[in-house]
């Protein structure tokens, strides 16, 4: 019998909040049954809804707090106002050594602003970065950061590479994942000045990491390397591109079939066809962000989603928990800050 | 009868010249039959290809130059071993007077540091910039800088701001076109400090501009504003992103459709719907992406387009020259700077 695990839950954060939450358990449970839950809200609330989920309410603890951190709250106010929060208390509980992991679908900046508070960065990384996949040709694809890193210099994208491809290891299971930082061409000479020497640093450095070099826009779905690096003013700007583009694709096609009673027929009988690239393209199926760097599993959800989507993101929360990927980071992230000095001292003393 | 109108045309840039840029020109000889042509390469290849097209043939006149800009072309070597090119001359004679655009398909990085160099950029405006044309939920927008300018700052966004807005008015024939600054969140206190200080140069301008405020990576396929202001690294990255995207759509929707007998005649009774969802994203429909901000017209091509989407490109520049765009974006701009400096003035006066 595996190992239980206890993971903490903001069950007051996203649109749907409680109720998919308590259903995001109650799905994840079957797959995960060894999962144990403290569940940070409002107490009658979520009792009413575990009445529905049985399996769920056996799973769960319930600590209660009516506090709770709003989507429009702004950071500065929710970490001076938000100390009794279900959110804050939640990621407390992974501080304390209660919980394993801690997953919210609230506020963004608050939730990151709260865990940077409490739980404190890994050695040497200096800001944590949000990875997000991506459905590509090729199966998955890692990109970070979707976080809140609007500028970052050199070594923020160098530490972005080595915790982008841990997480690939563990969370795509890749055994190898290749990486390449986003740029507008992939030779050496083009674009800005921190990806051309975040590239360098990599290239030179003795990590066992497969380096790719450049990739462009349209590598990310090409799926030609298994993690992007970017900043997160270009990240976030990619990602929303192309989930609009394919919203768009998605509208075009729909009209497109019910334009007239032949094309209408002919959608019908490739039904189950274009229901398996649905799901492919199904967001859910790609729901749940770690925030990378912290001294701590901290998964963000997003806000809009379901039940089925929660429990993707706990079993994400799950499945770095069990694999230890700060561990992982860690000792990675030494290796290229050592070369990297290394490289440097050498170079002061040539 | 309306007027003639001469442009001048680089025939040996692009994959497949100069053969598709004498059909192109065939081809746009039907919907503007006033249009006349000087064709800047290989003589004695040119009119061997004009043989297959009479009317072409009897629209341009050929001017014998054996130099050609390859594609790998550095653009410090384009600048100086190329004044005998056809991507040159062909510039030159928009330079001289001699024709009221050029047409190339070839290096993009050369083709705008030579026309930078001949023509000289308008008065007040420090860098061209490239726009180009996004098909959107709405029909479709314009977006710039897809050009070289990777580091932007608050005065050239601004720029870009002012040369999209009339390109969209003359290029896509909208009246009063809406402009949004590209940035990761529409709040004013996100994203980067050049957006922030554009977006707020253009809220206090009392330019007829409707300038929405700031616009996410999936407004552009939503079709929320005509015009999408954005630094040349990010509009890179946005545009690429949105065809790979569009791209890896369309295999899975071969890939589903084809997955079966029964989806395979589905696919086939949807053949008409499905056709006209591929023509509305046909790039070709997209392709000529003037250079903005020049004192002269400048058209780029895609490199690997045929006759059809080079005849739009020809088409592009025709329309800009008819209607003097340089013209109204000296105007437009004389009354931001005007408006902008006016106003730092009241401000140090206070």
């Amino acid at each position: 019998m595996p190992e239980q695990l206890t993971l903490s839950i903001d069950a007051m954060g996203g649109d749907n909040a409680p109720d998919m939450v308590v259903e995001g358990i109650q799905v994840v449970l079957k797959k995960h049954p060894n999962l144990r839950f403290l569940l940070f809200g409002d107490e009658s609330l979520l009792k009413q809804s575990l009445l529905n989920y049985p399996t769920a309410a056996a799973a769960c603890e319930v600590r209660h707090t009516p506090d709770v951190i709003t989507n429009e709250a702004k950071v500065a106010q929710a970490l001076r106002a938000g100390r009794n929060s279900s959110m804050r208390l939640a990621i407390n509980a992974v501080g304390a050594g209660e919980a394993a992991g801690v997953i919210s679908a609230g506020n963004t900046g608050a939730l990151m602003a709260m865990a940077k508070f409490v739980l404190k960065t890994l050695p040497g990384i200096d800001r944590p970065a949000m990875p997000a996949y991506f459905p590509t040709m090729r199966g998955k694809s890692v990109m970070l950061d979707l976080g809140a890193n609007v500028e970052c210099d050199a070594e923020n994208l160098v530490q972005f590479a080595v915790m982008g491809e841990v997480f690939a290891r563990i969370g795509l299971n890749i055994e190898n994942p290749s990486v390449g930082i986003l740029n507008i061409g992939v030779e050496d000479l083009k674009g800005r000045q921190s990806v051309k020497d975040a590239a360098s640093i990599l290239q030179a450095s003795d990590l066992p990491i497969k380096f790719h070099g450049f990739v462009e826009g349209d590598d990310i779905a090409k799926g030609t390397v298994d993690v992007i690096v970017t900043d997160g003013f270009t990240g976030n700007i990619a990602l929303k591109t192309a989930e609009g583009t394919a919203k768009m694709f998605a509208t075009f096609l729909k009209d497109a079939l019910t334009s007239s009673p032949l094309s209408m027929l002919g959608a019908l009988l490739a039904k189950p066809a274009l229901n398996k690239l649905k799901e492919h393209m199904d967001p859910r199926r790609y729901n749940g962000a770690m925030m990378l760097g912290l001294n701590g599993i901290c998964v963000k959800s997003h806000g809009g989603t379901d039940g089925l989507g929660f429990a993707h993101a706990i079993a994400v929360a799950a499945e770095l928990a069990k694999h230890n990927i700060n561990d992982a980071i860690k000792e990675d992230y030494a290796r290229v800050k050592m070369d990297h000095s290394d490289r440097q001292d050498r170079a002061a003393n040539e």
